[in-house]
């Protein structure tokens, strides 16, 4: 394969945005991705669309956006793998690239959640696995599914509810000091334990949230990156993918996403490395209980430990490896398809380390790692890079 | 580029297919092209899901057609561009083996449209360009679209209704004989000139249908393909891709579609190949007028000479080049989804020569072509086959 690396990324405002078009809403993850790299849209070859769309009135939102961002003769496609979205269309670039297809490539992931109603929206997210066999006769939405893992990982492994608060507590401290997030506030462990019950045992605060939002990626080859003098590349070392049964009853149990497990080890291989070499990470904290099963299904600690993981600030700066430090889904945000590029777009400046002191995680090998589950595991992506 | 080959081509058949779930309906080419290419699931390392989707009640259709059809583990995402959703599904699984990312990666179209009622389904593709400037105000759906087309091509280039009709009457001369196409039945000019007017002077004959269908397409490196010992691969030469403005307000004419002429140039070029070596042909006739331009912005005959070609018979068996000998969009129907890679399965078969007397192209190059256009010129692909 050819050696792809990122050479620019963006990311647009995230929260309720509706004051912007989804055509919009995008070009600020564009503009920046560009301005990042220092190119012009003539630079790019193609332009890939990431989003998981069915809650804006674009029902096709791929041409709009590229046109918006003048890319109207070089966007061929969109990319969809619900929550996972933004790692596909990252993904698909990727090969493109590391194919010869093409030099220079854009992953674009957006989406506006909030152009129907939070009932409509939750509906529609619950529809994310199987629509006639649980959907349909059960109405499960996202945080039903959630809470089964959570209740099944209580009882398997004695985690509590605290231990789950703990992953919201981190995840604001660092979402107060990001200025692109939805949630800039911090909480403390009663805050979360005290909001109101959303699928016991997870509450209002164990939740992310539907959120408007967009960030961009460019990926070139290391022939192009030379001709463009590009001083700090970041390099994809590896993509790890996966999917899982329609059906979660299919499932093989409830304390871990075996999608996550997949794309890991595919991940891990492919760079050649271990999972104590990662340093920072961005994990897929859809929910507090997602948070505590990505550290084990990711390896950073054994089955089970994830809840002592957390207690032990071992996810924290200072810790084994340091997590969501751009405030997570949790606190920042969780617009579909921009969430896995948004995950890129934070690990990219950490390798550069152009975080603030006290959000800057500490490098030594500087390894980062992205992992974006789709669905309640339907999808998952892991994704290393080095700079 | 790592050179990569077509080693098993799978197509339902197409129609109303309330008989199916979209998994079963996907099965039926995916368990066809598996055989085909003597293949199990285990030997595909990665699927791709191609459906442009809103119509039916899977609102995210990759995750249950892949678990169904024993990819649970391997469908990491969706692809979709309108129309010409199989043809991007195929770039992205032609890629993802061109760059060593897999060695034999499954692409699957695949569309239910026949969930909603026709009304719907018109108005969900009208949705197609852009939402708020042209659907919004004018409630433009796409015979409307391509009536524009076809009023400027007769005011500029004398193009006839009897011209339009022809091109039905050939496809349909073909349809006749696929046992998988929607409509088997010939028709004269008369019956088409005589059809009710949907958009004039576009009439019910002059314009494609609604249809359920699915068509798979398996990949492999030369490597794989030499490992396999498959005796007659078809070789993808080369995949140009284009898109265009959503606004069709904004298009520089309406005699032809830039998006078609951008991805035809990059694709010959690439393939070093001129129009006039293509023997064989599976054009993007949505509308009869779209077959006539197809001809012209393709390189098969020079701008505004379109309806003499079909009527000097250039475009059928014995002619310049062969197109739509599988009945193409109007005769065999139109799974958005599918209908790419149906383009696909007809070429390779006909590359193989496997089609029977009266349906099959005579070939001395053994060149293939597959045009297939997303919305109204949003989207295009030209995918250049050489066996």
């Amino acid at each position: 394969m050819r050696r792809v690396g990122i050479i620019g990324v963006g990311q647009s405002v995230f929260g309720v945005r509706g004051d912007v078009t989804i055509q919009e809403l995008a070009w600020e993850a564009v503009g920046e991705a560009l301005e990042d790299a220092g190119l012009t849209q003539r630079d790019i070859d193609i332009s890939i669309v990431g989003s998981a769309g069915t809650r804006t009135y674009e029902l096709y939102p791929a041409v709009p956006v590229n046109e918006y961002s003048g890319f109207s003769e070089k966007g061929p496609l969109r990319v969809e793998a619900a929550c996972a979205t933004g790692s596909a269309a990252l993904a698909v670039a990727y090969n493109m690239v590391a194919s010869g297809f093409v030099n220079i490539a854009l992953a674009i992931g957006v989406e506006k959640m909030n152009e129907v109603d939070t009932a409509t929206s939750l509906a529609v997210g619950g529809r994310g696995g199987n629509y006639l066999w649980e959907y349909h006769f059960y109405g499960t939405t996202f945080p039903a599914y959630y809470a089964l893992y959570a209740t099944a990982h209580m009882a398997n492994f004695g985690t509590t509810e605290e231990q789950l608060a703990l992953v919201r507590v981190k995840n604001q401290k660092y979402a107060a000091r990001n200025p692109k997030a939805q949630f800039q506030f911090e909480v403390t462990v009663e805050d979360v334990l005290k909001s109101r019950p959303v699928a016991w045992p997870l509450k209002l605060y164990d939740c992310s949230a539907i959120t408007d939002g967009a960030a961009a990626a460019i990926v070139a080859s290391e022939d192009a990156i030379k001709k463009l003098h590009i001083d700090i590349p970041v390099w994809i070392e590896a993509i790890g993918y996966a999917s899982d049964t329609s059906n979660i009853t299919r499932r093989e149990d409830y304390v871990s996403l075996k999608a996550t497990k997949i794309a890991a080890q595919m991940a891990y291989k492919k760079a050649g490395i271990e999972p104590r070499d990662v340093e920072v990470a961005e994990v897929h904290d859809c929910f507090t209980i997602a948070e505590i099963m990505a550290y084990e299904d990711l390896g950073f600690v054994e089955k089970g430990k994830g809840g002592k993981f957390i207690e032990e600030e071992q996810s924290d700066i200072g810790g084994k490896v340091a997590v969501n430090l751009s405030g997570g889904l949790l606190g920042k945000g969780h617009p579909l398809g921009a969430t896995g590029l948004a995950m890129i777009y934070e690990l990219v400046k950490q390798l550069r380390e152009e975080r603030e002191r006290g959000r800057q995680a500490p490098l030594k090998r500087y390894i980062a790692l992205a992992h974006n589950i789709g669905g309640t595991g339907h999808y998952g992506y892991v994704t290393i890079l080095r700079r």
